[in-house]
């Protein structure tokens, strides 16, 4: 038995009690003595077309209360070997997108400083860029897996440089990834033209369209990625819009013909031993998940990756 | 400025963000210091017809994150009167409706003997007998303004003396309240047979029928009864379901006809002076709430109630 | 106590179980011995925006389930006055407007011939002219009570005569009912021009706007309808969408500004004594009826007119 | 017969086609010959609490689709006195909330250039502030009718001066309202303390805090409102939330308590006779509006707002 | 031609009209000359996390409507092999969990003495182990098919040793079950620790965890558990949460990763030749089948069930 | 650069204004000019279990708007290489199911005769009877491609022969279609006897159930059928329902079991180079359509359609 923070039990408090945490873990009042820290990033001002996912973190933390600590299938028992806490959200400033991409990267840095590992709940995918920035500002360029239904490399969109759709070029451009160390798991749907990924390619980023995973376990993909990434440091952003909207429809930009949840499961638990340094679940929106399986599969998509995160040991 | 417990305010952190307390108070860890605590009693197993309400404290509390801590009415500042807390929700046993009335009269009686106010949010109507059982104990007989649609004066359902449906003729029989001094407002729908209603008046229960308050205002009713109760010890027990269905879908036994939200506001304003020893809100369902209202509507009456209470002051 | 028929008790069987019949009454094969036959015409092909009336008796008689028998305010006690039985629905042909108002006609006349009092669910409000036409058939022109926000009185639409919007003008023309004893209640919402409603004031239609019934009790008004229709046969035809949309959502043509539930029960109430020869609930239609209230508010209107039909004694 | 642009009638083409413009009116191409321009204003990025505010326009113009063209209330012929267009939708950034400010109010500046009265679908309420001052530009300071469950008259939030909460006390400070002309409608709520409401009115601001309207006509209200304003140029923005969450659940910041859809008509109607140069409709929020009756509702208030134009006759 | 109960057709009475019975079959008032009684079980009292599922018999027999006699894949004509009868919903307290499982156990026995082979649907999962204890009591320990997410053997809930997560513990301690003819199919999602299902498989469960069943056909799977268990007595529990939450989001405790509709007919279908003795369908809960799948398919694989049962021949 | 219509861009207005035309192309005024033509047909009276398919094409409309013009799968630029419009929705006769079978088809012989490929949005399946009237009497008998859970080849259905369920035994019976060039994929659920699909088959209608497609991709099946039709004229209609309804919900009869998204894209796309003449997308009803997957699911798979008509070219 460990002294870390531990999931109240179902078996304790029937589980529609309890605090509004991921898992009922315990509410973390400071940074200190955590190994992990799970945080929300409430906000929709970075979305082109539907919004809500300002409350993807409430709703995340609402399902997960249905989460038991102990995975089944991996054996990982990420609480026995990590001491991972829920900070709350981050303070952003929900009229001012440009003024919250500035409070998500300080804040970033303050946690990255503390040796922390941040696992993110968004939030539309606009708040990545700045966790990338401060990413990179501690480790320099990462590898980066990206499972998404869009590559996000669009130059500008109404203008802007910054929003749910430009992050990986700018990202690129910035430096803050490796490009072919750069896996981008699951495109799909319309573009403008034929360029629209192209462009990405030539960086060096790697593409895996849907349509060429569909009927197949991912195992396979997952363990190439990890060979080929190799120690790196490495930062996964998990769009929830990746997943098929028959398994993910709470979400603001949907695309048919997309991932499984097994797929998802088998990519996630092939990540284990690669070295995460952080890790984001990104567009879920609530008021569109009339189903609510949306936010339930991403909170147990953020148990899997909890699942893989260094030093968590299996039984 | 007190040192009293203070709501998050709404410009310090966004309202989608911050604990599921109510009114994202901080969460009470203990009793000591408390003047009123807020507490959820997560059950539905003492229904009769659709269940959820076991799901009504986490939905109240959601609800209440946009609530501002000045009533713009009547003046009061709850908060700076009294150090308000929200405990968490009791551990009931949910697989045992017997055993379940049993926690929350022993919690109860704990929390009466500390000297706090317990502010309760259901669950179903149920949990008021063993509430009242531990009120009495402390305050012996009790007044009683008991807001609902129904009387709840069975004598069993399917042989059960305990459920939703039987509260206040248990109460009368073992004189945990003031027969004489128990208002039973909202009260109509259909019933067994002309005596469902006639033997509780018989007892000495005071009945204000809906269709005798239609199109009215109720600060007058609210202000005799107020008299009439004069300083004796009060409970008041909130069935959502007293309200119309326009108002409040979110319920398990919902009857067309009933009160309205000013109707609702007017009544507990006239509240003030009374010397209320405990109130309770039950019978929110979320999962009938489409709209949402329903948990809206029982935050805000909850929140006027905390107005209400004694040693609350205006501005 | 009476051998007529009674609905299973709450008591003896819990609300979420038993038949789908109107209150959970016994099923009626044949309508010997009956004094009122509740029975669907479930059809959604005359109405011109939404449609889903097809599902109404399906959903009023669900929603019955939680009315008990006796009239808690009036004193009302239907079973005990009168043999009331549900016999289903009628067989309409779906693929043919014309057809099923053949059908329906031919089947009220069989109902009228056996001296039972048919009760009816809809469908839409295009049901009401073929069962006029079985009334006039059997009793001369009727005394017409017609609540809704539409009058109902256009000439054709699309070119065909027999439609939800039409009822009332072929009703007049063909003589079904008694002009100047037609009574149109909760009149409001748009028209093509100022004619849309003079010209069935002419004819002798007394119109009784919404927005001169808004904050007002009803009971005044349907008692002088009473007195002025007195002994005359009379039909109740009640479109659901009389009411405003914020009680009864779910219907094919929602108006703003419509009436409340308590006005709706104060007028049914007050046309105790009136020699009915039958009624009619329509337009309920349960796709569109998001919060479940609408059928709830149909099923209790409907109980509200068998305890005003002839007969029906009081406790 | 006119050659105004007419709705296409519900005769000619089933209401469930047509153009999602308002009322099914022409698509209007360009400001000329139009006396009146609806517009939509698409835009969420401004609310503090729900987004989904960027789907009303389009919500509204759909549930517009069952309005006829005659008011059968008052007798108004909107379209047979003023050549009425729908614009379309103003082409926001909606990735910032200042520059998409900036857009609104170049374009109203364009359209009041051109003679044209403004008619907008918002969107959340921080759209009114742009458009003020392109009013405020053409008129001078004008009279303000504003309905509205909160008085938006905040300072900053989270440092932003320019949000759906400061409007009013910006428009003040920037002189684009005649303070003792403005009337505040529907207030209520919580709020942060004694003085929110009290500085705006030492300002001048008449305050018509909801509780005291409860049960009351508003008609009278309003005839009193018309004659204090008397000729001057008056601009009204409704927000949806002034109306009780039962009638209008599909809003960002619902107040329980609030104005009835009686009280709205019988309020705007009696606003006739005022020399109106603009009005909005705002916060209507469709991803929330479980029953649609909001977008109805605001569809069916618009219309009645344009009944009330200048220079728009009866019949 | 037979003489056995038939459902309506769909030619014959319109799918939305006729009683609320399984797939339309007349309601059985006694067991009489039944070879197959479809009962309902409505009880949610047995939960942990979400209720509802006392609703479910009611909306599986809704959603069966739509379902015809004569299974197109297998050839499979049940009603013209069985006289199967819809016998409605055992009476349950639902005030008490005990007495309930008492009520059921007696139930059954009943059922069971006059040769009738009982087809339940929940209900929670809770019901099986009363049924189990009455089906051992005629048959003696029997083969069991367990189709579910969870393996359902812990060894109690808060205290109690009686509900929807202890009942095949429960079995295999009472001797109700053959442990090594016991196959749980589907399992999947976190547990409290590696033991949660080792013990079982210990026991001589056969487990076949969903991770494993992934993109497979579930013929072979099916095949190969008919012959294991030869000609042995076997129950069948169906939970419909062995489904993926994306054919099956209406059930209490959903689990991501699960099985699809197609490996469920496989399943079903491969069972054929099966001396089954009873299944049931558990765990559908309506108010959270916003789609209405749920119901859809439980009422669908319940017909396949039907189509396995001894006796039944194809054409 | 062409000057073929093309869609509004989400870069020059955001996703959420706009008309609402398929993809937010311009709405066509007349054929002129038009290579395909793209409308709708909004119908649910030849639907005989939920209706609601009349608000079909307003809903995949709104849906279409997120769609981009570049394929990036296949390369098609649809945009570039046909002109293509919406000319809104045919003005059917809502009251009669005959009249508007006749209006389709004379308003398909007016689009024919002017050269343009239609492409129709329902509406129900019962428009495909007069659409194929149409297209035989230009083009002779046609192959079929008919994608459906149904075979829909009843002989009649309440004594009408034409409605959504009898329409391929018409066009068979009317030599409508190449009965040995008739494809019908994805056909499963229960029938009324063994001969329901086989008569089809003795015709030579080629059929594809669903049980034989699950786990396979449809890419080698669609390629064979192009083979075996050549350089026909062919038809293609789509039915959602041939989809699961995990992936589309909405729709009038659903049935287990079904294909994936997946699977239609993979078969559409296998249709390229096939001599199209006309198709369309039926029985996509939104009122059960509470994910919204549905419509979006035909909004996308219509876009697919586009992109495999002839003279499509690829980039």
């Amino acid at each position: 038995m460990t002294d870390f923070n531990q999931p109240i039990s179902g078996n304790d408090l029937a589980r529609f009690s309890g605090p509004n945490t991921f898992m009922r873990l315990p509410q973390a009042t400071s940074l200190d003595g955590l190994d992990v820290a799970i945080l929300g990033v409430p906000m929709d001002i970075g979305t082109s077309w539907r919004s809500g996912t300002r409350f993807g973190p409430k709703q995340i933390r609402a399902e997960s209360a249905m989460i038991r600590p102990y995975n089944m299938t991996s054996g990982a028992a990420p609480f026995d070997s990590l001491n991972i806490g829920d900070i709350g959200d981050l303070a952003i400033n929900t009229f001012s997108l440009s003024d919250s991409l500035r409070i998500i990267q300080e804040s970033y840095s303050a946690i990255l400083s503390s040796g922390v590992t941040p696992v993110a709940m968004g939030g539309d995918h606009s708040i990545t860029l700045p966790i990338l920035r401060a990413i990179a500002e501690k480790y320099g360029p990462v590898a980066l897996v990206h499972v998404d239904a869009h590559a996000d490399v669009n130059d500008d969109m109404f203008g802007e440089r910054e929003t749910h759709g430009t992050v990986f070029r700018r990202a690129y451009e910035e430096g803050l990834i490796v490009a072919d160390k750069t896996y981008q798991i699951g495109l799909r749907g319309t573009g403008y033209g034929a360029d629209d990924f192209k462009e990405a390619q030539r960086w060096g980023f790697q593409h895996f369209p849907a349509s060429e995973l569909w009927n197949r376990s991912l195992h396979g993909m997952g363990a190439e990625i990890r060979r080929d990434i190799g120690n790196r440091p490495v930062y996964v952003s998990y769009d929830i819009d990746s997943l098929d909207p028959a398994y993910a429809p709470g979400t603001g930009t949907p695309e048919i013909g997309g991932l499984t949840t097994p797929q998802a499961l088998e990519l996630i638990r092939a990540l284990r031993g690669l070295n995460i340094v952080g890790c984001d679940m990104v567009e879920v929106s609530p008021p569109y998940d009339t189903s609510g399986n949306t936010a339930l599969t991403a909170a147990n998509l953020l148990y899997e990756l909890l699942c893989v995160l260094p030093g968590v040991t299996t039984k």
